[in-house]
């Protein structure tokens, strides 16, 4: 295995420790050893935001605290949901007095964590009201959305729950438009290869080469097709009709989002966000937003996602909101 | 070959496709189908600032187009130099009336043709001064420096230049700039896997399992020993004692950019840092700019760069002024 790692059963720890160091001024240590917040500002006092994941995502989910996000982060070990414990400190340092919306993705352990969590904060009289992400269209049949689970759409979400906390909106209004940035959000990826968790030292799933995972999930869930490895252009195609067939569009405008799930090259994701925005707009929608890179990775993993966001406007002027984190930055107009 | 292309001879044109789609605030085509520019602003008329070299790095070269940063790029083929026409188009199209600085790294094909496209551009009456960046120290000794070949530190490089050419700089300024910003940097990769050329369908170099090659190049050029993979403390302590040997510091603040070199994970990348910023400051150097993440890449490959820079007070100065581009952003005070 080769790795840029220490002891294997220490690489979460390990690597929190390097993020503090690079980034004292969107990142500092709490008293709890996995939970990470934005230092101390002189702003006035607003909602807070928090979210929480495994690692091994990055820069999802600790990538995304800064400005304009997230407040804190709650860290799981490599593709572990965090604790109930690591969510109700998030919820502490993230409390300003004025309630915390957890903005988390649908996954088994972090649902429990975080009920669980948001019980243990009500006892400290912080408000907690959640949000929980369920954009990959792969995961469920649309009339059990609600099995699905929480991918690269989240980023849209945290900016959209982000910047209406920053304008100073109450607790329901930024649940309300973090809610309303996922239910109009559908991601899909397509894996081309494994990944190693480092404590396991080998996959513990297999993508044969020359074959592709049409839906799979960010910890190597099974997708809905394996298929034999196809141009870009038809990735495309199979993307884009999987998620147009569940969030039919009326003329809005979209947010395009590609991420890379690790390894695969940047040229590559700019090459599929070509044939995506040619597909897009020969259906007479017309991508507003666009962001490429890295956004949500599964460690060393070939593959990309594709993510959508029918955008009105309000999702237009949250998305367009001043941000700055190591994973997404949007600079004042 | 699991990728994402289509035709493996057009991956550069497909790509390039995208690249403009995704960010016409950035970057647009122009009348060279291997030259993109930024788009025209109202700004008064400055120095311009040209790179190029080889698909297959990016971010590099493409993703630093923007403002405070390179003017216009010349793209060359999946680790192959851009042409000399190349060059000389994107010569044109950054020239302002001011002159032309073509920061670029050192190899035989980039020397070539840049050296033509100059004289080409003197043609033109459009001058073209350049710098050369050489800061691999695994490449060539020191009393063979100028046989060293670019790396990472070239970011550091376009960094100065770009920002110096920002503040109103003449030619002559702005190339002892980006040449200063160069002789204090030195860079040094480890790599942990070869990378696939698309055209050629398999790697044309090979890292063996549970080895490194430590001071490996950019294109997979041999570095100095392959070694055991090492615990990733042991990887900076090497790295760092190569880089020190060769650039002492007298008290100097430094520049600490970590890049992946295309698939080691993020967090690994953070990992590194903190053993990085350890070790330095335990040598009393102080990492007062800090760059984690896929900066300068080599494809899929794993592994990592480390890039120190010595900072005085006019690097300072040029490393903290706005930048925005695909590679590296740096936010308005």
């Amino acid at each position: 295995m080769n790795r840029v790692i220490n002891d294997p059963d220490q690489v979460t720890e390990d690597s929190l420790q390097g993020v503090v160091r690079a980034h004292p001024d969107l990142l500092v240590a709490t008293d709890h050893p996995r939970v990470l917040r934005r230092p101390s500002s002189g702003e006035a006092p607003r909602v807070g935001i928090v979210t929480g994941g495994g690692s091994g995502h990055e820069p999802a989910f600790l990538g995304y605290v800064g400005p304009g996000l997230v407040d804190a982060v709650a860290v799981g070990e490599v593709f572990a949901s965090p604790t109930a414990k690591s969510f109700h400190a998030a919820f502490r340092e993230a409390d300003q007095g004025q309630g915390v919306a957890c903005l988390y993705g649908n996954y088994a352990g972090d649902n429990m964590n975080v009920k669980m969590a948001v019980k243990l904060a009500a006892k400290d009289d912080v408000t907690v009201k959640t949000v929980v992400a369920n954009d990959d269209v792969a995961s469920a049949t649309p009339d059990e959305a609600d099995k699905r689970r929480g991918v690269a759409g989240e980023i849209i979400m945290w900016k959209a729950g982000g910047a209406r906390a920053a304008e100073g909106a109450s607790l329901d209004e930024v649940i309300a438009s973090a809610q309303k940035a996922i239910d109009n959000t559908r991601s899909i990826g397509i894996g081309l290869s494994a990944c190693t968790i480092p404590a396991n030292g080998k996959p513990n799933f297999t993508i044969d080469n020359g074959t592709m995972e049409v839906g799979i999930g960010h910890h190597g869930e099974h997708g809905i097709a394996v298929l034999p490895v196809a141009p870009a252009k038809e990735m495309a195609g199979i993307m884009l009709e999987k998620i147009l067939a569940d969030l039919p569009f009326g003329g809005e405008d979209v947010s395009v989002l590609i991420s890379g799930l690790g390894a695969t090259p940047l040229m590559e994701l700019y090459l599929l966000y070509g044939h995506v925005d040619e597909m897009l707009r020969a259906h007479n929608i017309t991508p507003r937003h666009r962001f490429v890179g890295n956004y949500f990775t599964s460690l060393e993993m070939m593959g990309v996602s594709v993510t959508l966001t029918r955008v009105d406007g309000e999702l237009d002027r949250l998305l367009r909101a001043p941000a700055r984190s190591i994973g997404l930055s949007v600079f004042p107009a």
